[in-house]
This record gives structure tokens, sequence and C-alpha cells, in this order.
């Protein structure tokens, strides 16, 4: 997919920019289609993960719209640095164990079966407790990329 | 965010289709700034989940970029439908459990740690085992929206 800015000069100095994500010349005798994922590919990849500390799957799995990594942190450890990022939404969900996050200088804590959404810019950094680990899954993904989901994007044979 | 499409009548009958995802209408003499995530709003959400059959992520943590589900199929049971998807990219991971998944018409045996992405256009229908139940999430993404992740796109304070 290319992207590319189109800038229109208009009357009175002003500017029409359009982000421009498709671009397609087709004769006017064609019909319009645009497939999305149109690579010739097998239809499914797949991994099978033990008990590393850190496992990424893009590579992995070949994914073209997430990052996803499964992280343990033993009893008292904590991710090493404060991050935030430029245009991914992370996603985290507790597989199991207890620890914290600390969100913009705010501590949240965290336990099986909790989730959390975290904005781009948000300062983050993740802990185990002191008496326990943590396993955590980490979903990364362009923010206000999904346009269309469940009923509205699935087809029922 | 809007999207749309703007077709331009070129010369010789053809047509130029520009798949517009982004219009910004600015003064020339203002400074062109796209911010994605522009939207004022708190820089987490958290929910936690319990036992429930199908738990969806989207509405309770206001994502942007996945629908993300937690799926759990007793012993015998199965999706009681075929399906595929119009843009959407899924992945899925075994949290416990054994099963099948049937994909394009293959069986492929499922059973913890495993994950599987699928491509849009694949028919896939899951099991769980007749003698175990199966728990798994599903992670719905737009294909081909991941620009950078990780490393590419994290800035460590």
């Amino acid at each position: 997919m290319t992207h590319s800015f189109l800038s229109v000069q208009l009357q009175k100095g002003a500017h029409l920019f359009l982000y421009v994500s498709h671009t397609i010349l087709i004769p006017s005798n064609q019909k319009l289609q645009i497939n999305y994922g149109g690579t010739i590919m097998a239809n499914y990849t797949k991994t099978t993960i033990g008990k590393e500390n850190r496992i990424e799957l893009h590579e992995k799995l070949s994914l073209t719209g997430a990052e996803i990594s499964i992280n343990e942190l033993p009893a008292g450890a904590n991710v090493p640095f404060v991050h935030s990022h430029k245009e991914n939404e992370e996603i985290y969900g507790i597989l199991s164990g207890n620890g914290k996050a600390i969100i913009d200088g705010e501590e949240i804590s965290l336990s099986t079966g909790d989730w959390l959404k975290i904005a781009p810019a948000a300062k983050r950094q993740f802990f185990a407790s002191d008496i326990s680990g943590i396993t955590y899954i980490c979903i990364q993904v362009k923010e206000n990329s999904l346009e269309h989901f469940t009923a509205e994007d699935a087809v029922i044979d």
C-alpha cells in the first residue's frame, strides 16, 4: 500500500490536503475491485509457544496488522525502562500472576483477567509483584486502524 | 476519521480513484500538522474479565485498532457457523484446553500455547475436543494496517 499526500491549491490561498492511502487508476469500462490482502500466500500460519520469557509473534506468524508478545516477569522484576509509542495503541492482558503498571505516574494494580488499553502517548512501565511473577500478553496495533469488525466485517457461509 | 472515495474523471474515459482516509482543510499560511490519536481522552482504560463464555473488549476498553474476544467452548461444542472476513486478519491464541480449527477444509489440531494467524478470505470454524473444552483469545485487526512496531514505534524515556 502506498501512502501519500495530495495537495490541491484552492482559491484564496487555502490548501486542501488529502491523505491518500490507496490510489487506483482503472479504465472506465472496467469494474472497480479493491482486494484487501490480495497477496498470494497460505491462508493461515501457526506457531506454538512454550515457557520463554518473551515471545514475539509478528515474524513467527507473518502478522500484518499487529505485533503480539507474551511476556513473563519473575517476582520482583520489572521492565527496565519507561516507554511510550508514536502511532500504536497497546492492549495488555494479564494471563497469570500479579503486578502493577505505572501509567503517566499513576499506579494500577494488575492480576489475572485484567485488561488495559494504553494510548500511544502514555508513558508506561510494568512490574511483577514482589511475591509473584506476572505473565501478560501485549498487543500492539496502529491507533484508529480498525474500520469494521465482527458482524460488519464477517462473511457467514 | 472520515473515509471516502474521491473519483476524478480523467481524459479518455479513465477514472482516478483515491481512497481518502484523512481530509484536512487549512489556510496556506498555517503549518500542516497531523496528530494521530489526537482525541482528548484518558490515556488508558482497564477492565477485568471473569468466566463468561465470550467477552468482547472493543467497547469495554474503547479499542481503536483491534477487536479482542476471549472465547470458551465446552467439551464437544463448536462455533455453529463457518465464517471469513472482508478486511480483517484474525489471530487466535489457545489459552487452555484442546480442540481444532478447520480452515479452508484443512483440519488443524489446537492445544494450549498454539497461535494461528488467519487471512481474511480463509473460511474457518473452531471446535472444542470431545473430552476437553477450549479457551482461546481472538484478535481481529485490519490486514496490512501495522506500519511500525516495537523499536521503530517506541519512544524510550
